[in-house]
């Protein structure tokens, strides 16, 4: 269009990378100084997305700046530890910061916003944006947010399930039915899984499981299993095991599967917000990136459970079923009691506790544990071909109680690298009816803030040992639970709150 | 609930705070030692969102952790720059850190995504807490996709409105009229205020303008104004302008007017979603908390500005008038042409100066420029009861003519501090026709882009002169612009730039 002449062109942008060790969880931050010359000739400003090149990789970050004070050379560029590991490159090394491009998916954010419905293509691009981190929170709140305004409907959830799968690893087994269960969540010390995949397993079906730490709740599967057995199993070594033990249970943070999930639901947490589509994506993109074909969904039905409602879980296994189905998987959803607490540890060695107790078949074993493991158990062993209808529960209860589910249990735990005892608390404290009476409600959110107050779940001895259950008779000044606390300070955290917090466990007079 | 034997209290968390000089714009953040007591006892890491009090003030942030590396002792924590405007605090002064409230109101942006409409306590609710800075950027990206998705009502829109109003400043003025402008934006060059105010006041109505410094654009009239004169002023000086002239120009920068809708306006532009009710809430909250009671609206609308289409155009006008009416304001709309830029100049110094030529009636001066801000100063004339009916343009006109409009203009910049020249940029270049034909169409956004690159607005020299206009014949090799910049680099980086993007300026043979 016209005609130039050329001046000399600008000095060659680069930079030397610094790492930081600035822990900015998933939001890549880089630092640069306001009087580098980068920032001038790019006209970058603070809050910049500016695309950082070397070493044959790139990454995409937000700009901070930082006035000259000697924390940063003004040719160097700090990289946050994400940004870090994202780059992959040596201190020292150089790099180009330019502006970053213009994210063409976000188009179809804003079509999503303005009431569009999106087809496969427009969610690939926009979870592949998601993923290399060109997404920004506020573009990635945007996109989550209209998935919540005008619900994902069962194409799209499809199509975003896909993406999903696409972007991350996915497993492969030699077996024609691999088993995998989740649970929807928000039921404190429902601990089931290292019991279903010992009856699984022991029963000849292959389950390779990847449970994730905890997040908001005070223990993780992967965080209880961490005191019974390593969990930090790569690919190769998690293959190792199944193909010795036919089960695992390992931390999925170490595996590459359905990488967008972990972007996604930390922003879902930030705003509180949950929908039923990106559930089902999130869950689905997971199971099948691990390679299951048959998947049991544990959904706790509750007043303070994640879905509170029977109607709601009816919708959401309906739709788990169909959107599986389209990726050639079974899916079996089983609506759960949800009322309270399961077991009588909240936290990751008191959960781990009952979870031996169960497989031990110790005296005093907590029932509810047991029987709910059974149901998931029977369940698989039914959709997975090793049980007749109907016959599921009763094979799961045979293989607890004939010792071979403890068996192969031990046997899974030494294959990841040998078995442990959990740790026990040094601080215990317990909180006391103050008056007789009937115990009528049990609040699970305050519950798992308190036992996260104790310490759980960094502090793997820490959290609740409950000592009632619905319908219990209390006596005044009977204990309605114990904490747990590794250190004076967290015991004091944990009392202080439970002074405050009305209704934690309802009593009736 | 239950009966306590407290144990020793936890050690008090404070820390002592550290400036550091970090710009992170209006994200407040603070950086913590992963090893520090406090986020060890608190259960704190990376992005939570802590509350830290001092002093007597509190300021809600992001928290950041840095492992111990000598940046920061385990007993301190850093503040970024918005953090410690926000805290006004010493150096060294101790603060307590704990654990973010919980914050309410984004019970009713759960409500607002999930398709509910929210009344004006709702609105204050929110945008107190915006303001307040406990709003992660998700937080507000969810507020304000949420508004998008389903368009904010006519009552939305005016709660809205009354709540950003209500959380700032609000000017009061010893006048019956108080007249204002605003223009929707999106057309570069388009600098018709500090002519508008000069012919308003030189009227004897009282105009106390504030404006904006660019965001995205290569100038906003707080720059090209700032070529010409001290535009810095708090509201005392402002008054003094005022109550001495009748009229000013400041930058909207330093009065705390509507303080909610530049934390808005950035995540918008993140975004790029614009929409009707966070437009007309933004422009009437400005103009109602600086005491205006007549408003004149620009609403440039052409293929490239930021409204597209008349029926657009006629649609926001009609809210705009309701809503106005509303808070006993007269809003009066003015569709113009948005086809091509205003004037010759886009950059700071080279607008100012089509300003002064205007002004000035300096042979040769930008007619267009001339004609929209005489259109627009005439229809506040009308409105504000100095001329009639019809009448107005040709007064404005007149004002200009006859020099009082300039002599009224030289007092206002005496009393903002004393009149500057603008100042010439060192290094200019033409970009040229690559063959002969006419002018068909100009890229606003190209443009823009290119002036920005040349430098402008941080580089007040720099940016565009135009050489043509839509309908030009020009020859192979004439100038179609000349680009000015302060530094080769600058000059280098728009001529790279003009060489890639097609069709900013279009020539048919």
């Amino acid at each position: 269009m016209t005609t130039l002449h050329s001046p000399p062109g600008p000095e060659q942008a680069t930079l030397r990378v610094r790492r930081l060790r600035l822990h900015t969880q998933h939001q890549p931050v880089v630092i640069m100084r306001t009087d580098c010359h980068v920032c001038r000739a790019e006209g970058l400003s603070a809050r910049s997305q500016v695309l950082v090149s070397g070493g044959g990789r790139e990454l995409q970050a937000t700009l901070f700046q930082v006035e000259g004070n000697g924390q940063l050379a003004l040719d160097e560029v700090g990289l946050s530890e994400t940004a870090w590991e994202m780059l992959g490159i040596a201190e020292g090394a150089e790099v180009r910061v330019t502006h970053a491009p213009a994210l063409e998916s976000l188009a179809s954010v804003r079509r999503r916003i303005y009431g569009n419905r999106l087809d496969a293509a427009a969610f690939t691009g926009i979870v592949q944006d998601v993923v290399a981190g060109r997404y920004t929170d506020v573009q990635l709140a945007a996109f989550l947010t209209a998935s919540a305004a005008l619900p994902l409907d069962e194409n799209e959830t499809a199509y975003l399930t896909g993406a999903m799968i696409g972007v991350g690893d996915r497993l492969q087994w030699d077996a024609s039915v691999v088993v995998d269960k989740h649970c929807v969540g928000g039921l404190p010390g429902n601990r089931t899984t290292p019991i279903v995949v010992a009856i699984i397993a022991a029963n000849g079906l292959v389950m390779p499981k990847t449970s994730s730490r905890a997040i908001t709740s005070p223990a993780g599967t992967a965080d209880t299993m961490e005191t019974l057995a390593p969990v930090d199993l790569d690919i190769a070594a998690m293959r190792r095991v199944v193909e010795a033990e036919g089960g695992c249970i390992v931390w999925g943070g170490a595996v590459h599967l359905s990488p967008a999930d972990d972007i996604f639901v930390r922003v879902e947490r930030e705003l509180d917000v949950d929908t039923e589509g990106q559930l089902i994506a999130s869950v689905l993109s997971k199971k099948i990136a691990a390679g299951a074909t048959h998947v049991v969904i544990d959904i706790p039905v509750g007043p303070s459970a994640k879905v509170r409602s029977e109607g709601a879980a009816f919708h959401l296994s309906t739709r788990i079923m169909a959107i599986a189905s389209r990726f050639g998987v079974s899916a079996k959803c089983l609506q759960t009691d949800g009322s309270q607490p399961v077991g009588r540890g909240i936290g990751p060695a008191l959960e781990a506790f009952d979870v031996l107790a169960v497989l031990q078949n110790a005296p005093g074993a907590p029932d509810d544990l047991r029987l709910r493991a059974a149901i998931l158990a029977g369940a698989a062993l039914e959709i997975g071909g090793k049980a007749e209808t109907g016959k599921g529960l009763a094979l799961a209860l045979e293989t607890l109680a004939d010792g071979r589910a403890w068996k192969k249990f031990e046997a899974i735990c030494e294959a990841q690298g040998g078995m442990r005892i959990p740790p026990r608390a040094v601080h215990v404290h317990p909180l006391e009816a103050p008056h007789a009476g009937r115990v009528v409600q049990i609040n699970n959110r305050k519950l798992s803030r308190l036992a996260k107050l104790a310490g759980a779940p960094e502090a793997k001895a820490a959290g609740i040992h409950m000592k009632v259950g619905l319908g219990d008779q209390v006596d005044s000044g009977q204990p309605l639970l114990h904490l747990h606390a590794e250190t004076p300070g967290e015991l004091a955290y944990a009392i202080d709150y439970a002074a405050e917090a009305a209704h934690m466990i309802g009593i009736e007079e």
